[in-house]
């Protein structure tokens, strides 16, 4: 990092990292998702690109959406983590401040000090936003702490106390296991003790307005985190850079690191718009297609190839942008077999003037596998765009 | 590893590692001896597997089997060493505790106090035994410290002193060079003091006891070391682990790493029912075959060749048994035309439900250059073979 720093310069060359979500898979009859879709127009590029595969976290290592982006960003998800209230906070919306201490929290139901269900029973994410606006209307204030709550998906919801000097070194209040007591909040260090006060009073209060309703009577909380802090990217790589994506989470992890948000609406095709649209205002741009990953969550290895199949139609608009570089990978693997992320490394290609191309006509993990990049560190993707956009020097004389 | 520990999770899925040892090469007449041996069972199992190079230390570095199965067993080599005088201490089967300090010794010859051969013209093994008897029915505790001698081959024997806060910071005793006398042991820190003091009672007694012999009438001493204090990989991966081997130093060195060693006779099919035998016992499997580096060592190529068409033909006995995860590799190459230990990476083969098949139709060290795992430090492969089985979760949110 620091060698690379070194060498950063500034030209008016553009980057453009496509992320599509849980692209790489495993087979099902012999061929993953990506060698079962039709994609000419991605095997075409591939032939005059470079072609890897990238190691989000370590061999072995199934990483979450946060570590696996932090990491496609450059910056070690080891050494950095988005604590999970962070994570939820961001992902419903919530525009994070330094001062922010989040909270992801469940509605659970409570009967004689006993949690009987974690998750009050999954209530309709309606019922969810009913109950939200009614402690938000409710709680305004404790002492001198702001509470913003925002609700989630189902029982799920986040709260935020915004206040300086507030600390996340907080125990949770949830036992984990129904059938047992809620635990009581309490400083894990010294520097909590006035933050566990705080969130002690939000707890009493908040439970005595729901206490009557049948089935979220009582929430539970879990990941108290602050804003990770990390260096913006414009600083650590002198670019202007921006995402434009449809889901919370990603805009809100990329504004962890210091993007613009560009506003789209909810279809791929509006993002690229979007993209076209603000062409000349950034030179690096995050472009973040969500559904194939959920494809993948779902076990739906054909939806899966269709998403792909749509990627790969949409991709000569990309190309007409004549991006001076264009990396097209992912965060991580979702293979539709394992109905979740995956270990497996990541489909990686690069397209630039200064590519070595492999000369192979197929993207798929086999042909990324046969790449002259190799297997490598997905923290190392930024510096490779950089250096093919022209914007490292030489190190050292 | 911290990451891949806060990530482990309890499963019954079944591990095996087959390690063939020294199982890598060089050519003769261009093809090397893994790419000679007919191995249609391999081949096959090639075929429906992901295949890569791991490197045991470094690139270059040609370690020795310790080193080498230390970073199989996924600890790192350069910080954790285990001593010479450990290394032949469980190579002549000794039950090693944490008490004993241990240190390699040979048979040497002395004429008016200096060492005229080293190796006291390497007598026969038979010799050693008589002589190793002769000392240990003499000497049994030098002050509070017990003795134990086992012999080893030839002139080469290992002596075991096992009491209470013994030290193994002492040079040697061993001039490395004919011609000079004998180095005389003294302490390298201030907490050896007392356990030199002993070492030199014990050479003076056991000297007495063989100095009218004619050739091995003195001996020298090198390498103290004592159990590393590993943490066991039953804590490290939360795995119930066993080894199947045929020779002591194997069996030693997986029980340095906490494996539980199986019974076993001195055959490969023995080995290969002694896995059978204990199938249900545990969920992870080191099987050893020890026989294809000894004719590398030996300089014999073609003997190699058909060692490892042995192994291919009772590949399909272990197929048998349905492991969930098989990786067939070795510790460390060892081509027959440099009769030792290489710093070549080793073949490595994995077969789970969710690799990524390569579908290369062969098994060898050129064939695992074109594989999709890549060339990756050894340190990995347990990582690998957890994500495989499914005892990894998923890393951060």
């Amino acid at each position: 990092m620091d060698i690379m720093q070194s060498c950063i310069i500034n030209n008016d060359k553009k980057i453009l990292l496509i992320v599509i979500d849980g692209l790489g898979g495993l087979p099902i009859n012999s061929k993953t998702e990506l060698e079962t879709a039709l994609t000419p127009h991605l095997d075409k590029l591939a032939s005059m690109s470079s072609l890897g595969l990238t190691t989000p976290v370590d061999i072995g290592i199934t990483p979450g959406s946060g570590p696996a982006h932090l990491a496609l960003f450059g910056y070690d998800p080891v050494q950095y983590q988005i604590g999970r209230g962070v994570l939820e906070a961001v992902g419903v919306g919530h525009d994070i401040n330094p001062d922010d201490l989040c909270v992801r929290a469940n509605f659970a139901t409570i009967k004689n000090g006993i949690i009987t269900d974690r998750r009050a029973g999954r209530i309709p994410t309606q019922k969810n936003q009913r109950l939200c606006d009614k402690l938000s209307s409710q709680i305004k204030k404790i002492d001198d702490v702001e509470i913003i709550i925002h609700p989630g998906k189902e029982h799920r919801f986040v709260i935020v106390f915004r206040g300086k000097d507030l600390s996340s070194n907080i125990t949770e209040s949830d036992p984990q296991k129904d059938d047992k007591p809620p635990v009581p909040v309490s400083p894990l260090k010294n520097d909590a003790i006035r933050s566990t006060e705080i969130v002690n009073k939000f707890i009493q209060t908040a439970a005595q307005i729901i206490e009557d309703e049948p089935q979220a009577n009582y929430f539970l909380m879990r990941g108290f985190a602050h804003h990770p802090n990390l260096k913006p990217m414009s600083e650590l790589y002198n670019i202007k850079p921006a995402v434009i994506a449809t889901y919370p989470m990603y805009k809100g992890i990329a504004k962890l690191v210091g993007m613009d948000i560009l506003d789209c609406s909810e279809t791929w095709e509006s993002e690229i718009e979007t993209l076209a649209k603000n062409y000349s205002e950034y030179n690096f741009f995050y472009l973040h297609f969500k559904e194939v990953d959920m494809k993948g969550e779902d076990g739906d290895f054909s939806g899966k190839v269709k998403l792909i199949e749509k990627f790969d139609a949409l991709l000569p608009d990309i190309q007409k942008l004549n991006f001076d570089v264009l990396a097209i990978t992912s965060d991580h693997s979702t293979p539709a077999v394992l109905k979740g992320h995956s270990w497996h490394p990541n489909p990686f290609l690069l397209h630039s003037e200064y590519c070595r191309q492999d000369n192979i006509n197929k993207f798929s993990e086999k042909s990324c596998a046969q790449g002259n990049l190799g297997n490598f560190p997905q923290t190392k993707v930024m510096q490779l765009l950089l250096a093919n956009s022209l914007k490292l020097k030489k190190y050292g004389a």
